[in-house]
């Protein structure tokens, strides 16, 4: 763990200077509602992921950091459309880009963002590189269309909240690691096994982030089960309507799909999944993609960046906020 | 022109074949939705100019369609975003994506097709179709974000009214000559001067489509001036507002700023700028951009698609709705 943050720390100066330089090439006219987002902070997780996937099989060099900004500038171009999309206020700390700028420019920010990262894939010259690029924002896409078709239900399976967290989270974590194997001209058996640790890791920060979602706001300080208000069905709801007697029930599902809980049912709501550890026991969910993530690694070299991809998944499995 | 016509009419059928495969590749969550508007019909324009210039530096086969369908998903792409940032109620003669399915699936789904038509140009395995289709997108977006930030502005000057219209509009047709050039291996000096016929036979598209605006609803049957509506300040309003006294402009300044005109002051300014020919004056300003593109085609080769493209120049000049 020392080891995992203290890498993404010191990678996160670079990848930003590198951030900054496609800010200074993007056109005019969008400069100032793409760096309100793009330079706002932010983890920088998909990028440590294409660094470590690309040293982990022999890449090295400055390039590398041209090649790791290009999740990130997919992941916020993703940012910028969710945020038009939800009506969300805030994103990191600052007021959402759409609220400052206007809702048009937020849309033609994030497609001049996602048109950058395929300029910049193109300029590698490598096609795969393209296809996994493309694949990934096709998925993370049709990942979040499926749970808006699902919104507001709590008729469907746990496999199709799995699908769908796959799509709007997993893929482009997939697609961080495979980006780096690509360029670093891994095996195809290593190139699937890291794609398959980034999709298992995706997987399982999403369920863990849908678990925080019910932490305490006394803690906290955030607004607690922002999900139930959004009609979002995710593992500890799942828990909860499964505990609820048949009548409580239908007055959960009846305010579910209405998105009509009041700020005390949240609350209270919020305080029941704790009390019952439905929130653990998705944590404990999630546990199962990191195992899963983890034996992915199992094939593959034996060098500092694979014990950094390990650590990455205790980080995932204790992350508190 | 009797060939253009028929050439379009013929290549729209296999394009719409060829675009109806794309459909049936799109994840399921955004099928529908894409299918609205990728198969609501249109002229198919940007597809055929990829299929003339690939054709006319010697490219051939059924894998021609594969190609000239990048630009017309990246149009529609646009398309379903324009919708949502203009707020319009119809489309090509249908309801608006965005009001039958929602904002959020409009914007996935654009975001769906770019990133579609970008893993259909990876799929080419040739590098420079990708720096080709990404630089359209980018530049589209951002002439789209210079029009909104001048948006309601009397202003600014005719050069950057048509920098505005060259990014909007010019890129993605200039692009879509680009790409068959390209494919077709054609030569730098080739590849420049249909890439430079395809911008100027944009920009004047653009230009008459903007004087199209004030045409006379009684014989159209759409409203006319929607761009004074919409604070968009095109070559016949500049000649308008300069015809203007300083009194009277004070008003429509304030109008245009505010968005204020009523259907009246519509009706009336649309009666007065076809009066004093000043959309006629506009049209002959696309003259100057026709003939540019005219020149590109001289030193190209005197094929069959060389004489369809000459055509393609007289279909913008004299084209009614």
């Amino acid at each position: 763990m020392v080891t995992f943050v203290s890498v993404l720390k010191y990678e996160q100066l670079k990848v930003n200077k590198a951030l900054e330089q496609e800010l200074a090439a993007m056109p005019a006219p969008l400069r100032d509602i793409v760096g309100h987002v793009l330079m706002a902070g932010g983890k920088r997780l998909r990028p440590l992921l294409t660094l470590l996937s690309a040293r982990l099989f022999g890449a090295e060099g400055p390039q590398l950091y041209e090649l790791a900004v290009i999740p990130e500038m997919i992941h916020v171009a993703t940012l910028l459309h969710d945020d038009v999309l939800d009506g969300a206020e805030s994103r990191r700390g600052r007021k959402s880009a759409h609220l400052i700028y206007g809702t048009a420019p937020a849309i033609l920010a994030g497609d001049a963002l996602l048109a950058a990262a395929s300029h910049k894939t193109a300029s590698f010259n490598i096609p795969s590189l393209l296809t996994c690029v493309s694949e990934a924002v096709l998925m993370t896409a049709a990942g979040e269309a499926h749970e808006i078709a699902l919104q507001g239900s709590l008729s469907h399976s746990l496999k199709e909240y799995v699908d769908i967290v796959a799509g709007k989270t997993g893929w482009l974590l997939k697609g961080s690691c495979r980006l780096g194997a690509l360029y670093a001209g891994a095996s195809e058996e290593q190139v699937e096994a890291i794609s398959e640790y980034g999709l298992n890791l995706g997987i399982a920060f999403q369920i863990v982030d849908d678990a925080l979602d019910f932490a305490d706001e006394a803690v906290t300080g955030k607004p607690t089960a922002g999900d139930i208000m959004e009609g979002k069905y995710t593992p500890p709801i799942m828990k909860y309507v499964d505990f609820l007697s048949s009548g409580e029930r239908e007055v959960f599902r009846e305010k579910f799909r209405n998105g009509t809980f009041t700020d005390e049912d949240r609350v209270r709501i919020a305080a029941d999944i704790r009390r019952l550890c439905f929130d653990a026991e998705a944590r404990a969910m999630a546990d199962q993609y990191i195992d899963k993530a983890q034996a992915c690694l199992d094939a593959l070299p034996r060098r500092f960046e694979q014990k950094v991809f390990r650590e990455a998944l205790d980080f995932v499995r204790n992350r508190k906020s």
